[in-house]
């Protein structure tokens, strides 16, 4: 069984930042610049520390300039051999995949994910996405913009 | 200036229904078929009745079966000279262009949507999405689960 422990930053807040309360909440059009990059959105981390996880880029495309919606719209890239953590909490995810292909496990089942394949994770559902393969696997994944923190597990 | 009339139809919830509660909350992997259809995903109209839009199929990826998510997904492809409501309404919606290109109307704005242009359209902002184009015009629609009707306006 997973070793569960506290997880030590939330996905929900990058280094601990709330958005600034600061930005308007105006229509803004976000162009894709091609290869999953677009006008104003910067690459993150996918979290600032922990060794559960390697190799993957975040992009937040909704979320972090002053959006009044309920969700955030983030983009993930994991590279080859690249995971994400071994995680559960109460709120839920929804991850479509755009680029490539990788694997998301949630409880015990592994299903490999193409393009457009979608996958709702019920609340406290262990998961995890990997990437097994040679070529980036792209995603989106849609939250609750109010989540709880993820308790990340040890295998 | 564009003459405004109550909407007869919500878009939160076609024919006035809501999900059944008996749906239970678990995790759904939603199978890409091929071509935006998706298993377990039916094709919908976009609304079922009014005038002021044509050639639009709906599919519900999150929201229909018993989700607990604060938002819900939906795939919408606009075939070639078919448009969407001119509509506004408070809450938000993010738009995702993933197949063929079509023109999205904010305020005054118009701007051509191309694979993976996505905009924020802003509470309050009078918007439309049409395809002037000769190939579909397929896009997610993200929006808070809870919302108010759309406002729906003639030019």
């Amino acid at each position: 069984m997973a070793k569960e422990r506290a997880a030590e930053i939330s996905t929900c807040e990058i280094n601990g930042k709330k958005p600034s309360p600061k930005r308007s909440n105006k229509t803004v059009f976000y162009k894709h610049k091609g290869d999953f990059r677009w006008g104003r959105v910067k690459d993150e981390l996918y979290k600032d520390k922990g060794a559960e996880w390697s190799n993957i880029i975040r992009r937040v495309l909704i979320g972090g300039h002053g959006e009044t919606t309920k969700f955030h719209l983030r983009y993930f890239e994991i590279l080859s051999n690249g995971n994400s953590s071994l995680e559960l909490h109460r709120h839920e995810h929804v991850v479509i995949c755009v680029k490539g292909k990788g694997v998301v496990l949630t409880g015990r089942r592994k299903r490999t994910m193409g393009f457009m394949d979608t996958v709702y994770i019920s609340p406290n559902t262990v998961h995890q996405l990997s990437n097994p393969y040679q070529e980036p696997f792209g995603f989106f994944c849609i939250v609750n913009s109010r989540r709880d923190r993820p308790r990340v597990l040890q295998k």
